[in-house]
């Protein structure tokens, strides 16, 4: 059995040194024009050329949580698609997601703006009741977020495609049920896949049925947010601000009007990291219950988008 | 029945209109030289005059969670303390504490600074299975604090005076735990209440026994804290951070070391904020319930400390 790497960015040795450790009777190579074709390729953001070669490909495993940058290329028909389910990501991006809700609804940022002025300052508490999240996606990350903020009694709202129901959370589900949902959240999360249905979904008319003094926090793909239409929404002052950790363009390009934004936090695409040794024992046991003709969690939709 | 408000810096007006309209048939007033004794008293750091002439108290009942103010006072002998036992505060507290350990934990405030340079940088993950988080004190506060912890899937030690169980946390009890307690911990979250015993337990001692690059969060009382051993060792480069909430002396003094200190997070004593809607209406249950002859949670041990 032949195993291809081919991803874009990401040091080939020590995937191949855990997936041959894992999976000891598989021949486990990093691609280069003209190898062998393999029978399961793990791959991220791979070349055209690569993916035009591998005729006889039995599932391609992709080492992220979003398919979108996988799906712009022309793949051989029928071929399986599998996506991460989680190894490690879900805590991360609770994390992730719970640090920048705290932060901004005990308002840390403006305590500590006032401490470097010297003022040891009181702000009367907010009232978490008036406080609803809206979790946009409940997939296996926004699931796990919805829970986590949960924990912290907050109200939370989530809203995904098709009907889904999670404990103490506020369901809202297709196309029309997306203006309620965003007027009765506060706070927006974005979870979202990206697909041509959701690219540019964060808008001026989505965003502003927020509620007042909303705020935004995108952690899905650059691709979901027309960053002028935020911009516009800070300005007139109807959203109160935003944490961002993907753009359009990465790295977020010098004088972007984000960088430096009072209103907007910037983080380098870091919410819920690819861990290697995780994925690495998720992507082998795959393969192995693939080879024994069991199914695996994860399998892509293409037509669907994720 | 005579219920009187005592509360040094609390604007008496809402807690007296809170407490009548939950208690009508009471008689509620704040406390000024002279009064009628009262049957119950609300007090936060009250005047030893007022306690001095409260011979007929049924019960005291104090508006935080920790009565160590309180008890520095001289009290009639038998007098029934009660504390808050949550009131809204054991969430805020988790909030607090999660913020913060995620802060640290993901490096936040490194990549805001490489972000500030126009830095787009990549930081290795830190292991989370490597940062084991201890919880010193597992009363009200510590408990759900821990837990919290537990739901971000950190290892979490706890320690407590006499054994607790808490599901996922591993426990450590009594004096002489204590050192392999800190032993096992690369944060430390202060949450003990504050009594002779625990006076100045965060000392060199007990803090150089943290893992090294341990961090310390400090939700408890200045005075648990020995500040100029916390700064000996983050000079030396064992712990390598602070959050602290309290201080000795509060506001902190202007030109204390901490101001500004790199490595060093100052909130202005926020953590768990008193809230008053909740707190009211506790207090009114338990008025109501010693009056029908009932027990109520959270009374002290004046012995104990807490």
């Amino acid at each position: 059995m032949v195993i291809t790497f081919c991803c874009t960015d990401t040091k080939p040795e020590p995937w191949l040194a855990g997936l041959r450790a894992a999976l000891p009777l598989a021949r486990v190579e990093a691609w280069a024009p003209g190898a062998p074709p393999a029978d399961y390729a793990v791959v991220w953001a791979p070349p055209q050329v690569f993916l035009d070669e591998q005729a006889g490909l039995k599932a391609l495993f992709n080492i992220g949580a979003g398919v979108d940058a996988l799906l712009q290329r022309r793949l051989l028909p029928g071929v399986r698609i599998v996506r991460l389910d989680d190894a490690g990501m879900s805590v991360q991006m609770a994390e992730y997601v719970c640090h920048a809700v705290i932060r901004h609804f005990r308002e840390f940022d403006g305590y500590e703006a006032d401490l470097r002025q010297g003022r040891w300052s009181y702000r009367k508490p907010r009232i978490r009741a008036e406080f609803p999240i809206g979790v946009l996606g409940l997939g296996v990350l926004g699931s796990r977020v919805a829970q986590a903020l949960r924990a912290f009694e907050f109200p939370v709202n989530g809203w995904s495609r098709s009907p889904r129901s999670i404990d103490g959370v506020r369901g809202f589900a297709g196309d029309g049920a997306l203006p309620s949902f965003l007027a009765a959240s506060q706070v927006l999360v974005n979870l979202l896949p990206l697909t041509p249905d959701t690219r540019d979904i964060l808008n001026l008319a989505n965003l502003s049925r927020l509620r007042p003094g909303g705020y935004l926090i995108n952690v899905a793909r650059g691709a979901h947010l027309v960053e002028e239409d935020l911009l516009a929404l800070l300005d007139s002052g109807h959203l109160a601000g935003a944490t961002l950790d993907v753009f359009r363009t990465e790295p977020l390009p010098v004088g972007h009007p984000f960088w430096g934004h009072p209103a907007i936090t910037v983080t380098p695409h870091t919410s819920a990291r690819t861990l290697r040794d995780e994925s690495i024992a998720q992507i082998a046991g795959k393969i192995a219950a693939l080879e024994r003709g069991e199914p695996v969690a994860g399998v892509v939709d293409p037509a669907r988008g994720y």
